[in-house]
């Protein structure tokens, strides 16, 4: 990105800041008409943002955009913080620390920024890392690559396939543990992916990412990774799993299933959440000490990986609601879809009014799969009408399966097998904790 | 459902319950090869139940089946026990208190379960529900009536629009509260349109439900119901609410607001959460006492109902994912559907790859909104890339309100509106508190 002295400003915001001599970059004091007072970089104007806004960086790490009709002054303060990092500390002696591979697929969570354009750049070489978060030197020798750079909700199921291959490769060297830095948005689908496409793991292969990026000052990027590699590096787990903030404060670390977690805010530290089941492990950083779950796949460097990493992404998620049309489901069977996971409600059901369209489906080989928006709890569709009519037009319930997790699994087994018998079959089948089968004799009367 | 001696059994069970003598309704003791030894009624096997079980009614109130291979011996040890309801006691001098009434559309709160044919029947005349919940009687004076008799899943918008209507009425007798009686699978959503439907509501209107039957120990079908009249009949409320458990335990029951509540369990006695918000009220079982939130609508007899009932049920909700095909988009517009709500992940995102899908739906005349997947927290697309070119497109974003309530907004806008502006500005427009603005100037960087 070239820039320019006022990039992105037109018409009367350039005039207003030519006024006043303001550079992108220039510290400014802008004073509203209402008698606020801000301070702060004067950044380019984003394509995409509101074009009568005068953007600013805070001291505090947060923009803010401002009307220009709201705007009473605008003043040069001081020269724009020239973008600095301080210098990396001289690579550790690290002879006996265990090596971790992380592996950058976008996200933001080692990210520098340029605090006069704005720009966020990934931090990603050894040095990068070491000058963001120095305290990783001391826990493992870092191997840092990048895979790719997508937005997480750009991810594909093909990127799947090549970032769980890019972790067997390293695995295959002997590393001791794997970390996969990825935005939010998707990153449990994408440990739903890897959980089933890498079985028998030897080691934690953890995803990674931050809720607020590292250039602000609640950033939770820098504990995010440490606990992440900490764990990658020394946790008794075999398994994928999701590294992020327990709760508010900073201390801990957990690592959730790969199956059985969900992001359940759109913006808090510890918006993901273990569903239906414990953490794996838990990580505190103050002391740097380990807690496991009871049922935690154990490390083991005997174990022969397994890699299976295809993935068809002929698979649909229907949510279920009152006035739902069942044409929709017509729809995705003539599209092409190869299977379908319903959302339905309470204990998994839909309407009367998409029998025939299940039905339809089913007739036409396409298995159809029953999950619950509910999230929580587990589907039982032996205790109503309606589940039962759902059970008889062949409609297979996945018990504690987690819709996110269950679309996956059905890419997934999509990806690897053509017989219907099959894929009914394989996606009960448990293969990395998604599923449990109720113990109890009892049915719910 | 004519009840024969042996009714839904066939072949093998069939002759074995024969040379048991067993009948129907009678207390039957098997001894399965395993040692288990189960005694319970015998049960008329359901249609869709699996045809190789024999189902008993156990004491404890839980139905189970027992696979007829497994038996070892069948015996009958004692003569069915026939239906029996208490006497309602006489009808209790009532001239104080204050008349609630009760609607009820289908679901197993106020039922009767008929021990001998399993056949649950609505318990809903004023002597049944004195016989189910005698302390109703000390509370309020109900008035009961049965609207219509429909599982919550197949509940349609044009039902909303009958139950809006029929409360009204019911409100304009000088009332002092309405519960609905409804299965809770989609009460979240009732309770959404009931907010629409019924403005500047000058008393409480509740729904309620039972998670486990009233035939059932466990159920919590009494508890729901007497804190719903106690609230409809008492509580300083002009507002929808979902009445239900607030916990495990038998002590609360909260009145959730109508647009903020959402069923986040198949099973549990607290499945029903507020979202984003605090419960409107809580009645305390033991005490009668009620808490408010600080924002509760207030009760007013001076309140002018506004009822503007009409739903339009073509409105689309469609959750986003990896690999999610913009085809689904497509179709749903040529379905005839007349707005989208996307459920998209984090801040209100989708992939790159639907952009097309989305721009010729709004070409269309079909506006879109966003909300998110992770249920809690608030879409804000003006952060990254994706969420402005989003915003570019024309998506509409929709700040904090809930996925299930939007969808349920849009129709009810839809019913009322035709002009796509409109349809836009009401959908941001705060009806039921189901949207509140970001009230800070600040941007998030």
């Amino acid at each position: 990105m070239s820039v320019s002295t006022l990039e992105g400003y037109h018409g009367e915001i350039l005039r207003r800041l030519k006024i006043a001599n303001a550079k992108i970059g220039d510290i400014i004091k802008i004073t509203t008409n209402s008698g606020e007072v801000f301070e702060g970089a004067l950044f380019p104007r984003s394509e995409y943002g509101n074009p009568d806004h005068i953007v600013l960086k805070l001291r505090n790490g947060y923009n803010i955009g401002i009307h220009y009709e709201k705007t009473e002054t605008i003043q040069v303060v001081g020269e724009g913080q020239k973008p600095h990092f301080t210098k990396p500390p001289p690579p550790p002696k690290s002879a006996g620390l265990p090596r971790v591979a992380i592996i950058s697929t976008g996200g933001t969570i080692a990210s520098r920024v340029d605090y006069r354009t704005g720009a966020v750049q990934p931090a990603l070489t050894a040095e990068d890392l070491a000058s963001v978060v120095p305290e990783l030197s001391s826990i493992a020798l870092v191997e840092a690559d990048i895979l790719f750079s997508e937005l997480s909700e750009n991810v594909t199921p093909s990127q799947w396939k090549t970032l769980a291959e890019e972790i067997a490769k390293k695995i295959r060297t002997g590393i001791a543990g794997v970390v996969v830095s990825q935005g939010t948005d998707t990153m449990h689908y994408t440990s739903a992916a890897l959980s089933f496409a890498l079985q028998r793991l030897p080691v934690p292969v953890l995803l990674v990412g931050a809720q607020r990026s590292s250039d602000r000052p609640s950033s939770d990027a820098a504990s995010n990774l440490t606990g992440a590699i900490a764990l990658a590096a020394k946790a008794d787990l075999g398994a994928v799993g999701v590294a992020m903030h327990q709760n508010l404060s900073d201390r801990y670390i957990v690592a959730h299933r790969g199956t059985r977690v969900r992001k359940c805010h759109t913006s808090r530290r510890d918006a993901f959440k273990s569903i239906n089941s414990e953490p794996l492990a838990k990580y505190d950083l103050q002391t740097g000490q380990i807690a496991y779950s009871e049922d935690h796949p154990k490390r083991s460097m005997g174990h022969d990986l397994i890699v299976k990493p295809e993935f068809d992404q002929h698979a649909t998620l229907l949510k279920f609601y009152p006035g739902f049309n069942p044409e929709i489901i017509d729809a995705a069977v003539k599209a092409g879809e190869r299977g379908i996971v319903l959302e339905g409600t309470g204990l998994g059901h839909v309407s009367k009014y998409s029998y025939d369209s299940l039905r339809s489906a089913i007739k036409s080989d396409v298995p159809v799969f029953m999950t619950s928006q509910t999230i929580w709890g587990r589907v039982d569709m032996n205790v109503y009408v309606t589940g039962r009519d759902l059970l008889n037009i062949g409609v297979v319930p996945l018990e504690d399966m987690i819709p996110e997790t269950a679309l996956v699994k059905l890419m997934w087994v999509l990806g690897h097998n053509r017989s219907i018998d099959k894929i009914r079959q394989a996606m009960l089948d448990p293969i990395a904790g998604e599923i449990t089968s109720r113990t109890s004799i009892m049915e719910e009367a």
